[in-house]
């Protein structure tokens, strides 16, 4: 269905939206009844199913003047798929529930799903349901279902003596977003980061079959997670300065605005890197960095003292 | 954790408030995790699993002055496990996003949760899952994850020679509405039926193992889901005006506001009754009511000609 280039959402109607949106999406073989009925039927095998979702809301997670449809949608399927990932699972199926303004143009809608259902396509999920409706802001609510081919790696089994390691980009996203916050668009690389992360999507089943004993995907900021994975485990960690290079363009950010480059590290989300907890490094797999130890005792503390820069998300 | 009567949002703080909200949730035994990991886990057995996702957003879905907090979850609740019922499945698991304004009242958010775990618990379903963040409305989305014994039922199975059945409350949460859209609060009963809405969640499986050919729940008003049906399985829907009986409480209110009660039943959703249909009278199970029949050709009729009142939901 075509739309002319201005067509707002009130233009486009319900149901005439929902057609072009749902023509984007493809249906793997699992998918036995897409969007369009009262719900969707897939067919699984008996085993562990992963649930994960996630709310982004335009203001608060999203400027419409900082990224692209394209983008955001990019960034809305990242941060789901990732919560699967740092399951060692592998995403499946997703559904989107899209609530916005009658005045969103139907191109931003389309432009969204389009970068929505590519970020899927990366790991071969199919996005199998959604529900439209209208809103004072843009508020995307999506849920992710996986499945797990081993015991799902939790965040409640780091035992003291284990090894801290992450894989993925660490405050790049973070950096990216300082410098729009700024009113700067470069360095281009840390802004496109931010607008398209690049989780390490094979990386948590390989850590779950390496016999990771917990794993986090980092969205509150890596001191921020590891604390979630000391509480829930019952041990303190360690992070180690030491075991970050900081990036040139990192570095670059820092010294323009009079930042520590480290924080960007230490408390940015959004690249969805993976936490994981290891019991030795020799069982750490190759692309993982061993940046921390597990201990007996609770809390997150850097080179064995408390951080006393910014460390996270705080969401209310 | 306890919280001061009048503490918002923002005073209990995302993480306390999460507890809060857990400590509410029972899970069922397939809950190997439940809510507080990257995803919760759940145990599936080879089959169908059925998904479905819809959005709530305030002021367009519910009011807080026409509505308290615990209806609007068990609203949210219904509307969301009425669509795993309208496959003919039973729905075992929920995740519910909450995008609130931080001035929102702790008091207001226990209660959703409150009234959504009093629904789900009527299925045997669990909240497993959720996300909780601001936004300048509330806005509630769920997801709902089901299973199904036999093949699902879906809408494009509906065949000519078909008849036409409906199970379940219809038309009182719309005349519910109609009184409270006009500033009053009876008749009681159907203010009732619209805040805490009574879906027939046996009627589903019941209907698919008596050889329901299509089904659909009606959210959108009997007419317009019956065209769905319609639209889906390519044939033309008649309904039969006569096979209704206006309920006492809806003459009232028609006489009240001058509005044909017909209207109600016709037009109005939220009740979330089933509309399914069958291959022959001696196959619809006890409860339902046959009130039409299905034809060549295509669209809905009443009494063979169209129907020239309000016939349902727009969302756009």
């Amino acid at each position: 269905m075509a739309f002319p280039p201005d067509a707002t959402l009130a233009d486009a109607g319900e149901f005439g939206l929902i057609a072009a949106l749902t023509d984007l999406f493809d249906q793997g073989e699992h998918v036995l009844i897409g969007p369009g009925d009262d719900a969707a039927v897939l067919r699984v095998k008996t085993g562990h199913v992963v649930v994960s979702t996630d709310l982004m809301v335009e203001g608060r997670h999203f400027r419409r003047d900082w990224a692209s449809a394209a983008d955001v949608g990019h960034r809305a399927a990242a941060q789901n798929l990732s919560d699967i990932n740092a399951m060692g699972g592998r995403a499946t199926s997703l559904t989107i529930g899209l609530a916005a303004p009658a005045d969103l143009p139907v191109q931003w809608a389309l432009d969204f799903a389009r970068g929505f259902a590519e970020e899927c396509a990366l790991v071969g999920a199919s996005i199998v349901g959604g529900d439209l409706t209208r809103a004072d802001q843009v508020v995307i609510a999506v849920t992710v279902i996986g499945a797990c081919t081993q015991p799902p790696v939790v965040r409640s089994g780091a035992q003291p003596g284990d090894v801290l390691a992450i894989v993925g980009r660490q405050g790049w996203a973070a950096g990216g977003l300082a410098v729009l916050g700024r009113g700067f668009r470069s360095p281009r690389v840390l802004v496109e980061a931010y607008r398209r992360p690049e989780p390490p999507y094979d990386a948590g089943q390989v850590a779950a079959e390496a016999g990771a004993t917990s794993m986090i995907d980092i969205s509150d900021g890596l001191l921020a997670d590891a604390g979630h994975v000391a509480d829930a485990s019952g041990v303190a960690i360690d992070v180690h300065r030491g075991a970050f290079e900081i990036p040139e363009p990192l570095q670059a950010v820092g010294a323009a605005l009079g930042d520590d480059p480290l924080q960007f590290i230490l408390g940015g989300g959004d690249d969805h890197a993976l936490l994981a907890t290891f019991p030795d490094v020799a069982s750490v797999p190759t692309g993982w960095a061993v940046v921390g130890a597990v201990a007996e005792g609770s809390g997150v503390t850097v080179d064995g003292s408390a951080y006393d820069g910014p460390t996270g998300w705080t969401h209310f």
